[in-house]
C-alpha cells in the first residue's frame, strides 16, 4: 500500500463547501487503496484577516506572538477538514505542527525545519486513520515555541512530512492545473508543462513563478521525493516535479514526453533596483557594501559593477533587492556612507525581472542568442544581466515585462499552439 | 510582591479597542508591583462563528476536532492581547492551554482539570514577562489530545492556575460590576453583593446566576483561593467569594460589611419537566427510571415523587433537566417502558426553577415562611420544591418567574432602596 501525502493550499478549502469537495478527494484516494496524510493551509483570507487584526493592535507586534496568532487560521482548517472527512464515515485526526513533529529553529516567522518526528502521524496511519497535519508551523526545538515557515511554507510541511515518511509522492493541490510555461493571465498560449527538474523548478520559483515555494523544492530535491503539482478543482494531471534521472526514465518508458529546452519564462515585479553611486575601486569597498547590507538582513538577487573608470578610480555598484527591502537597504547603506566613501544611492522600484529557465540550455548554446534578439527585436532595453547555467535573467522596465515574456514565450516555441523546442533526452 | 491571575471574558476582549484596553488594565496592574498572571477567553463571538462553521460541514463533528477547532478562538486572543500588551512597552508571552501545563482528562467537550503544572509560566514570571494563557483549554494526560473544559471553562483556567501558582487573588473581569442580589434586567432595585461564600456562589451558579462556573467555584472552594468579580469597564471593587471565616475575619476587621442573610434571588428558565405517570409503587421502580436517565447521561436537577395512592399502589415521579437533554431522557425512558410499568410519560418546557441563596438562612428558620408568603401573595402557583442548607428552588410557570423573583427580592429586602436583612456575622 503506497502512502501519498497531499497538501491543500487556502484557495482550496476557501469555505465550507470547498472543504467538503476536498474531504471527497482525500476519502476517494483512501478507497483507491493508498495511505493518505494531508497538510492544509489556512482557510481562503484566514492569513490575512488574522494580520489585519495584528495591525489594528500593534503596528509591529512581536514574531513570536504574531506565529501564535497566524497559526490559528491552520488549526481551523485541519479540524474542519477532519470534520467532513468523518462525515464522509472515515476516521481523520488533525494534528498541529507541533504534534505532527515538525522541529524547527526559532526564527518566528521564517523557521526553518531542523527534524521531522512523525511519531504520532504514523501511529495514526497505522490505526487507519488520515492524519491531518496543519501546514506552515512547527515547534521550535530550544525555546519550545511555536513557528511559522513563512508565506508557502504549507508545501514545505507536506514535502518534509512526505521525505520522511518516506511516501510515494507529495501531491500539492492549488487552483491551476500544474506548472506553466508562463503565467497564462501574461501569455494566453502558455502551456502545462507535464514535467520539470527540481533545478528549473527551484530557478523559476526563485524568479517569481509563485506555483511552488522554494524551499520545498529544495526539500523535495534532497530527497528525492516525486512532487505532483495539480488541481483541486479537476482530476487532470498536473505538473511532475522529478530528478533529470527520473525524467529520463520516464521518457525511456515512454510514460513521458521529451523535454523541450526551455521549461518556462516568469516575470518578477516585486525587486527594486538600488544603485551605489561613485564607490572608490578599491580591494575591500564592495565587500563592505554587501556586509552591511547582509548585516541588515537583506536579500539581495542581481549584482553587477560597472568596469571603473581609469580616469576616476571609481565604479557603480547595483543590486536588486525585495522592494519591501529597499528602505531598510538604503538606510543601512546611508548609515555607512563614509566608510564605504560612495557619492550618492539611487533607488528605483519601477523595475521587472524577466527570466528564461530551462534544463536544456546547458547544452544548447543558442540560448542566450535567441533570447537576446527575441528582447531587441520586440524593442525591450536590457539595465542587467545574470545567468546560471539554466536559467538568464535580465532586469528591464517594469512596463515592458508583459511584452518581455510574451516575445520570449513565442521565440522559444512555448506557445500552445507553436511547436516547443524539444531535446533528445539522451543528456542531462 | 504578590502574583494576581487575572481573566477576561470574551466580551472584555470583543475588539481591537477593548483588547487594547485590557492590556493598559494589565499593564498597570503591573506597574502596580504586582506580577500578573492572564488568562483570557476567545474574542467576543469567536466560538459561536467557530461553531457554525462547524455545523456547516458536519452536523455532528467528532468531539476531537471540535477542540481542536474551538480552542483556534484563544489562540488568536491571546496572542493579539500580548501584542498590545508588548506595544505598551512590557512584555508578554502567549501560552497554549498544554504550554501552560493544564493537564486534563480526555472528556472532549467537557474535560476535567487533573493537574496543572505550569513550569513555563513561573519561568516567564521570574523572568519579568507578563505570561497570557489561553484558557477554557488543555491536553488530555493520556492521548495528549487538546481537550475544552466547556462553555466557562476560562473561569476555571483561572482559578486552577491561580492555586497552582499560589497566587494572592484571581480576579474574574466580566461586563457587570459583580454578582448581583438577583439579574438586574428582571429586578431593576437589584443591589451588588459585596461578598459572598463559595457555598451561596456554588448554589447561585447551579440555580442560573451566570456570573460564575460552577466548576471554577468549586475549585476555588477546594484551595480557598479569593475570587474576585468585577467589571473590566470600570474600577469599582465588584464582589469577593471568599470562605465563610475569611468573610467573618474581614467583618471583624471592618473591612467588610455584615452578611445578609440571603445573598440573592435567580431564576433559571433551561430547564424542562418531565413526569413518569403511574409508576407501580415498588422497590427498583424508581431505581430503574433513575438508572436508565444515568446511563443516558442525563443530569437530573429536582426530582419529586408523589405519595403513592393505597388504592392504586402506584404513584407518579417527576424530575427537572436541562431542555437540551428532555428528548434524549424521553427517548432512554420510553425504550425502558415495560421494565418501568409506567402508563405515561409527560413533558413541561414552559416552567421557570426560582430560587433564593443565602448562607445565613441555616441559622434563620423564617426564611422558608417568609418565601412562600411572598410567592402566594404574589398569586404564584408552586409545582415542585426543593432545599438545601442555604437554597430553596420551586418551579413555576415559565411566565410566573420574573414576577416571582421581584417579590422574593423585595420580600426579602433585597431592594436597593430598601434595607437588607442582616445577620451579626457570629457564628457561620
Amino acid at each position: 500500500m503506497s502512502l501519498i501525502v497531499q497538501k491543500y493550499g487556502g484557495s482550496s478549502v476557501a469555505d465550507a463547501e470547498s472543504v467538503k469537495r476536498v474531504a471527497r478527494r482525500i476519502v476517494d484516494t483512501k478507497k483507491a487503496g493508498h495511505q493518505v496524510v494531508v497538510v492544509v493551509s489556512a482557510m481562503g483570507d484566514t492569513t490575512d484577516e488574522l494580520l489585519d487584526l495584528a495591525e489594528q493592535v500593534s503596528p509591529l507586534p512581536p514574531a513570536r506572538e504574531l506565529d501564535m496568532l497566524l497559526t490559528a487560521g491552520e488549526r481551523i482548517s485541519m479540524a474542519v477538514l477532519a470534520m467532513a472527512i468523518h462525515d464522509l464515515g472515515a476516521e481523520a485526526r488533525s494534528y498541529t505542527g507541533s504534534q505532527a513533529g515538525l522541529i524547527t529553529d526559532s526564527a518566528h516567522g521564517a523557521a526553518r525545519i531542523i527534524d521531522v518526528t512523525p511519531g504520532r502521524i504514523q501511529e495514526a496511519l497505522d490505526s487507519g486513520a488520515i492524519p491531518i497535519v496543519a501546514g506552515f508551523q512547527g515547534v521550535a526545538q530550544d525555546t519550545k515555541d511555536i513557528t511559522t515557515l513563512g508565506r508557502g511554507g504549507s508545501d514545505t510541511t507536506a514535502v518534509a512530512l512526505a521525505a520522511a515518511l518516506n511516501a510515494e509522492v507529495c501531491e500539492i493541490y492549488t487552483d491551476v492545473d500544474g506548472v506553466f510555461s508562463a503565467d497564462p493571465r501574461v501569455v494566453p498560449a502558455a502551456r502545462q508543462v507535464p514535467q520539470i527538474t527540481y533545478e528549473e523548478m527551484l530557478e523559476l520559483a526563485a524568479v517569481g513563478a509563485k506555483v511552488l515555494h522554494l524551499r520545498c523544492v529544495e526539500y523535495a530535491r534532497r530527497f528525492d521525493l516525486p512532487i505532483h503539482v495539480r488541481s483541486s478543482f479537476s482530476d487532470r494531471t498536473g505538473t511532475l516535479v522529478l530528478s533529470p534521472e527520473a525524467i529520463q526514465a520516464a521518457i525511456a518508458e515512454g510514460t513521458a514526453m521529451e523535454q523541450p529546452i526551455i521549461s518556462g519564462v516568469a516575470a518578477d515585479v516585486n525587486d527594486a533596483k538600488i544603485t551605489v553611486v561613485s564607490v572608490p575601486d578599491q580591494p575591500g569597498r564592495a565587500a563592505s557594501i554587501f556586509r552591511t547590507l547582509a548585516d541588515a538582513n537583506i536579500n539581495l538577487d542581481m549584482i553587477v559593477q560597472n568596469v571603473s573608470l581609469a580616469s576616476t578610480g571609481r565604479t557603480d555598484v547595483t543590486f536588486t533587492c525585495p522592494q519591501g527591502s529597499a528602505a531598510a537597504a538604503m538606510q543601512a547603506l546611508d548609515a555607512k556612507r563614509d566608510q564605504i566613501g560612495y557619492e550618492d544611492l539611487l533607488v528605483d522600484d519601477q523595475v521587472a525581472k524577466v527570466s528564461l529557465v530551462g534544463a536544456g540550455m546547458r547544452s544548447h548554446p543558442g540560448v542566450s542568442a535567441t533570447f537576446f534578439d527575441a528582447l531587441a527585436e520586440a524593442g525591450i532595453n536590457v539595465e542587467m544581466i545574470s545567468t546560471s547555467e539554466i536559467r538568464i535573467s535580465v532586469v528591464t522596465r517594469v512596463d515592458d515585462a508583459k511584452k518581455a515574456v510574451q516575445a520570449l514565450h513565442t521565440a522559444f516555441g512555448l506557445d500552445a499552439d507553436g511547436e516547443a523546442v524539444v531535446y533528445a533526452g539522451t543528456g542531462r
